[in-house]
């Protein structure tokens, strides 16, 4: 590895240029594949492992570029086509069938030459995760659109071997293997464990844990889902991560399951489809341990919330700043941002927090960013409604592309679930409070209606969601200006 | 199922057709795809279960025709591809995309499907195999292409899901489960087991059986691969089956790996490399059970060489006729095809078989077609040296497309092995008799030479033979007529 | 182990002595145990296994003479007794203590050290088993004490290792391992089984089989209970052994469980309980699948009954020789063994056998030693009453020592099963009339009457029947001459 | 088991023993045994269980003076033996076997019962803990006489029960469930683990953790053996626990096999040999597993050491005061103790410590007792030789009995270890320096010599030892005074 990559770059650049070849033979297609060694591509994996993330930048933007689609080629191909077309289906198929090979890179075949090694998906995972943090460094767009080709055509084969059907749930329990259970501790992102009796409580009674394997990384958990079972959907994450358990479970005070934390692990399988699925077999085991389970939910963070806040109030100061006869941000002319709180609340924030010569959304803004506002029981209850109503208007209004712009509401929207219920205080930890002012919220999963739900918002962008999340969406400020479709949506009482 | 099938063929037509699209969507491309509940997935693979031959056979029809690649997308894609190309790197690789994704039919997405639900991979599997036998019924040119193409994409899909990665080897003996040992007897289809002592000799003592299983398939051997331990290498197939094992190993007198029998039991997976990635790992397994083994060979048949020969008899046969003349099957001018046996060897033919009025070449293929060439010991003497020497031109000479004419041969020397010795007289049963005369061929494995052998095989179309078939196949008549390059084939004395 | 049994008898035995001297130390009891290496009792337990079984016997009768108790010291230390009562109650328990140790026989210590041995409880096992046979043919009445008092000082340990906590219940099914169904196939002995497709059925669809086996002989079945599951209680043994078997089970079609096989496959462990246990465990785990189970019924044969009334006959024969005159078997003076055909019914065998010159218990003897009166429909229909009604007599009154001298009734009535019901033509196999006329019995066990039962029968010889058999019994000519208490029998209608 | 123990005592008691005389049948011995069901047996237990410790105590009491051994019926048939050896040797075996029975004690039947039942194993060590418990409270002579017998009665139970054959021989490491490696960490006692990074490097690479389960107790440690491996004897605990390990193990650096801790978790398994089986086994799978392994030792604590030392010291100072004009603690006339430290030395420590008024021996003391010496380096250096002599006589030459006091010396002595080396400031936690000043020993297994050494011990109480401690031992005091046979011990160089 080390005498890889000491030498001078363009050296180093040929050495891997022909490793890659001696493994994927030459650059002429259409040759009928001899058997490859295993150990030429194993020596390669070697390699890469052993260099210094530089030197395996540079490993691949050489693949990258030197390895991809031959442009020509395809484009020989593609001119074929309107000749084949009028001599027959069958020569069109043909032609087709050219083209769709002339359009897979010749790297594609360095991946299935790796992914048939033991251990060889976990170094394409792995390879592809170092892909996707290059990515966000390289400026050359030419460099970066190559780049981003390797990483889609690597996507999709993971996609093909981490598909649902070759994954392997297991339950994990106080009886499942230390290391598994030390890396189900330490990849816990959601809500983190402090010590191993955090972790005990987690596979615990009321609790179930389960976990997706995929059979070439053994011990490895891939997704992470944490369920607890409960009586009624859970409104506070720390009854759930911080309350003592009971010796032994009451099935029969069990009706509802509360997903509270899922987990990828594998960064390089991001865009993989894997949570959604674990969800599904989670329900599916749960309904077979628990029949008389009724409801499914999931206890969610409202990661960006604050950080969006703060954005719009910069929004208003700046709008107000610039139409300057204003003094509050309240019901400017149609130009400017939508009012975020009433003139009456902005007063009583000023008021409380004891600073009423400065502008009450400067003071809000700064009491947010510091988490200072839970520090006074007034500014608690008095922000409660504003803040919910604008959480509302967060998750249900504010949209990127058409979908949810928070992610978490995006997963589950997309798996069919609906936008339940806000939730006051239910994470009061400081992590809680700095994401999302303390807020959480229910994705309910009612199984009947998730296709449709999952239909109607991928094709329609339509977000099911329930009387309390549309009322309160609608009493945002932004309510009136963005105008909201009144689905009949379900009730939560 | 039935109600499925039994109305006009129309409308069970237009209710595949139905039901597929509300799986995989309309036909509009380019929408995000929402979640599927497998239910109606499933219940597309329960229908198709249960229909009658002709039914299943229309349901692929329809799927490889209605749901296959969108051409006309496929061509605007194709048309964009120049103006992309001048635009920018970027704008061209978006434009290959574009164009990748137009190719793919949109049966793909109903594989995708079926293949996340528990069985699904098998219901490919078995689905392919039918698409298989229905392509070789099928006349109509059009529909045939359709239905490759569509087998194709199969194929694609089944290989990334069977790549050697997924596969886990399981070393089968006495101690195994019945049902597994059970399937293995019945899957033998090389050298059958007529019973269960039969079978508890194949995973014995001085044997080593290994399988693949796919965790999508449970219990069920994808590959089955038996060898036998020796010291030296067999030339015999009865001494491996037929005859009785110790009790126990001896380790010390074992140096020799012969693969005598491998069989891949999916006939949906044609075209997926399984076969060769076994043997690997079967060789590794071994190495590492017994390091001083140090030769690895196959023993095996050498199907349609009794045809093959046949069909050259009756070639001699009829060019002797129409040049009229003749009266004997040797040294015509160079039009006619080569000679097979000599005019001292067809005499002494006729001799034996005591019909000295009729041709000798009639009365040969009589006696080879009925193999009552073995009844008379004089006869099986007489004919060792020009069968031995026919057969080393059939197996070393005879080609398709540049490979090697037989399955096996074509199999192994693609895996880089070598085409080491024919052995008279190895294969006594009937079925031996019939199929090659008796003989069989050592295909030998030097761990070596297997990537050099591989590659000039694929590439060049070498095969790499010992001096033993060099020199048979030079004595065949054909020799001269085809030359022969001389490689320096290793010696097998 | 060639080499210890070829030299003369004397060397022999002495070779022995010392061998078991150097394990178990010499003869002054009282000094603590050093560590013994394992290697010198492995020496000996292999040299046992080459002996020749002459060779064993002697090996036997040396341990049992020479390493038994020491009689002078239990006397020694039984004379102390009364002294140590008078001086304290520690006293008399220390004395008892010594007097314990002393009774000890010294091969009890090689037990110990064998037993610790890797294969050393199933050494143990296979000497026991040497030992009951050695048994049968040993004459002297002081070495079949010895030999006695070794097999029960082996018993009792053997009991310890094979107490019920440490037996693992095991599940056979098809795909169990095949060498272990092997051994359950071989080790039937009730209804043997033909071929592999018989095995088949019998862990099949609608059949349990269960057993139990032991941590220190892996991979060998202790106990076999086979188990029919069915909507009554049989009557037939070929509908369960030799009928096809449906695909699947229908759990709602399931309410009794037949025990129609139970075999304890090691001779040495004969006297140590275990077929009690894997009924109780199995009738367990078959509640725990079926909730809705609620009958459990033996089918059982019942050897020796055909050659119990072959010996009655003759009773009869001679008595009637003796008393001369009397021409028929029926209503003797009381001196003479209770009749049991009625006279009418003797008339009508010989009719039908066409031997009317003949004494017809003598015909009927012979009918039933040669089985040939299965071979006439009329002479099965006439001999219906007569052999149930004196079956019911052997099977309810007919004793040994106060218990029923049928074993497999004393098994069964020992674990408090009911005597159920008589089956006519149950087992219609040449072995099931040899045995029992063709008929078989169910036990029933009433789960909640079971301890009862037991202990009725265990401690007044009590044996619990029902109306049909009491009824039989009374019928039978004995009832008269015997006496019957009438137990208020449940009913089986 | 509330209502159990709330009632007046001797109700309470009554129940007791009508309970146990429902599952063991009355008191007429030579019935034959019903069976019982597990029913009662079990409520027995759960009531047991229920009870408050003072209950416990009175139910122990109860079963071991209630239904003990029948000590009429003992004398009865002890009576009958002289005249039945008169009569024949069948006789005398028939009368010792009634013997025999009759001094079982009735609760065995009991035990035998318990023992069946799921859990009854554990119940029966349990239960035996507490007896040992109440045993050393109890002062009434004659109720403690009952209570070892029963206590006896059980551990032979026991012994049968957990003879090695029926162990399960487990490795512990990283990937070994959760639940084990928590059990493993709290059971540790002689070098507690303070956090799961301890427990994971004890479990690690260069360590091997092996354990006893038994099939009665799953998921419970019974023994647990924790093993170094290293390339030299160990002289220090800390290196062992307290050091970072590597990623991986060089097989070429490891030779020795040091044993550092071993325990037994069971109390109620007190005397039943278990510690010493354990260590064989793992000498045997690290012998497998290193072909290379020349060296087995155990680095030992020495518990009692300073305990005795102290002792030791008051024994001289009240011998001092009494012969009253002497002030030092050398040299007195023979009656006196043997000197401790020589004059010079003493001297040396009322220097050091800064106290010469004070006589040294009290000072020393009191260093020694409040571990204030180890502050010193000075006073650490000068008690070096003293301390280390006096420890070899603590080992060597202190007996009980006639076998080594020191409780895990006897333990490796009777297992045929070489009392090997001592080495000074081997465990310098305040644990070890209360314990033995520091002071740990070597216990060294030669695998060819344990047998004669075990067996000079366990019968000649000879202590096999290394020069270096014999030659302590000499310089001690004592050794004038003791004498020391000087056996040939091998050098340590």
């Amino acid at each position: 590895g080390a005498e890889a990559g000491s030498s001078s770059p363009s050296f180093f650049m040929a050495t891997i240029s022909q490793m890659v070849t001696e493994i994927i033979g030459p650059k002429e297609a259409g040759l009928k594949k001899p058997t490859i060694p295993e150990g030429k591509t194993r020596h390669l994996c070697d390699v890469y492992r052993s260099l210094s993330p530089e030197d395996k930048a540079t490993f691949l933007r050489v693949i990258s570029q030197q390895f991809g689609t031959d442009h020509d080629e395809v484009l020989k191909a593609a001119e074929g086509l309107p000749q084949a077309k009028e001599k027959s289906e069958g020569a069109l198929l043909k032609a087709e069938e050219r083209l769709q090979a002339a359009l897979v890179p010749r790297y594609h075949d360095l991946f299935v030459q790796i992914g048939r090694l033991e251990g060889g998906v976990k170094y394409l995972v792995d390879m592809r995760a170092d892909t996707l943090d290059l990515l966000t460094t390289v400026k050359d767009s030419s460099v970066s659109a190559e780049l981003r080709s390797f990483s889609s055509c690597l996507r999709e084969m993971l996609s093909h071997w981490f598909s649902a059907g070759l994954l392997h749930l297991q339950r994990i329990t106080w009886e499942s293997s230390c290391d598994i259970l030390q890396k189900i501790s330490e990849y816990e992102a959601v809500h983190p464990m402090r010590n191993w009796t955090d972790l005990k409580r987690r596979v615990g009674p009321n609790r179930r844990c389960f976990i997706f394997t995929h059979s070439t990384m053994p011990r490895e958990p891939v997704v992470v889902l944490h369920t607890a079972l409960t009586n009624q959907i859970s409104d506070n994450i720390q009854t759930i991560v911080a309350t003592a358990l009971p010796d032994e479970e009451d099935a029969d005070d069990i009706n509802t399951a509360i997903f509270y934390s899922i987990t990828s692990t594998q960064k390089g399988l991001q865009g993989v489809e894997l949570g959604n699925y674990l969800i599904k077999r989670v329900v599916r085991e749960l309904q077979a341990e628990f029949p008389k389970m009724t409801q499914f939910s999931s206890l969610s963070p409202i990661p960006g919330f604050r950080d969006w806040l703060v954005g719009e109030i910069n929004k208003v100061l700046s709008s107000t700043e610039s139409s300057s006869s204003d003094d509050s941000g309240v019901d400017g002319p149609t130009s400017t941002p939508p009012a975020l709180l009433t003139s009456a609340e902005l007063e009583k924030v000023a008021e409380i927090a004891g600073k009423e010569d400065a502008l009450p959304l400067v003071t809000l803004k700064k009491l947010l960013q510091t988490n200072q506002w839970m520090g006074a029981e007034s500014m608690v209850e008095m922000l409660r409604d504003p803040l919910m109503r604008l959480c509302a208007r967060y998750l249900y209004l504010e949209k990127r592309r058409g979908y949810a712009v928070n992610p978490v509401a995006n997963f589950h929207l997309r798996n069919g679930a609906v936008l339940w219920r806000l939730n006051w205080q239910a994470d009061t930890n400081p992590r809680g409070i700095s994401q999302s002012c303390g807020i959480m919220v229910n994705y309910r999963y009612f199984l009947g209606d998730t296709m449709r739900n999952s239909q109607r918002y991928m094709e329609e962008q339509h977000i099911e969601a329930s009387q309390q999340v549309i009322d309160l969406a609608q009493a945002a400020g932004g309510v009136d200006a963005g105008g909201v479709d009144t689905p009949a949506g379900k009730s939560n009482l």
